[in-house]
């Protein structure tokens, strides 16, 4: 394809060409979370100042309790969930559209029998994700339904 | 929600409280085409340097046939079509991810019954589109299958 267009084809949610890897390095604390890069890594899709990712959950799984300095532009495509925003908790549908705001604590959680999967677009260049101080992690154990919901590296699973 | 994160429900590929407005202004060369801005507009998601767009062309549609300097990322959440890639012609299916490249002129045509609908991924700071030139042209009519879909504006429809 001319000047460097290209398609990737989908098949079940894995695209062709596209490595499904682990959502994070060993040690991070997230569980039955995948991601693949579709678009904005490397030299092949040079022109994209973004990266244009699909993370998929596994049900019963998560995504690390984090917060960062960029923002995330989310389309959910497949299954349902839910998403602590700071203090608050989002169902999440297909379709559904969401904006985690620079420096919102954020952490995905799949819910239902099928895996929660979707898009999540992210600045190439952006700061590493943090963990939640204590005095953060106090405040949203404060609000019940978040200390229910969420995981931190001490609710580790085995 | 705190610190400015925020959930766009979907109904029926329309997002709540998001305006589904004309693709273009008056007088471009595009037919049954709507565009809805998800994220990245305004103040409200200022935290993302790209705008989240998603385009809906009905049965018979197409868009401008045009290129630019900045890239397209390209998720299909609907519909069959075909998208000119300069001298190419892709098939279009839900799911299939598309990355258009800078410089490449494209043309995206919903085939079938159902409207083509896709999630078009972009800087918020960019170029603004140009027409192919007169040279431009010629070179894609050179293309039979491709001089067949193309619609420029001296094709436009009634």
């Amino acid at each position: 394809m001319k000047r460097g267009s290209r398609l990737l084809r989908e098949a079940g949610f894995r695209w062709i060409g596209v490595e499904a890897g682990e959502y994070k390095p060993k040690g991070s604390d997230f569980f039955l979370t995948t991601k693949q890069i579709l678009l904005g890594l490397g030299d092949r899709s040079a022109g994209l100042s973004f990266e244009t990712r699909y993370l998929e959950i596994q049900p019963g799984g998560y995504s690390t309790l984090e917060k960062h300095a960029h923002a995330h532009a989310v389309v959910v495509l497949r299954g349902h969930g839910r998403v602590i925003l700071d203090q608050e908790i989002c169902e999440l549908s297909p379709l559904d559209c969401l904006y985690v705001a620079p420096g919102c604590i954020h952490q995905f959680h799949a819910t239902g029998d099928e895996a929660l999967g979707f898009l999540c677009i992210v600045d190439r260049n952006r700061d590493r994700p943090r963990s939640p101080s204590p005095r953060e992690l106090d405040r949203l154990r404060s609000d019940t339904r978040v200390a229910a919901l969420m995981k931190t590296s001490t609710d580790r699973r085995p």
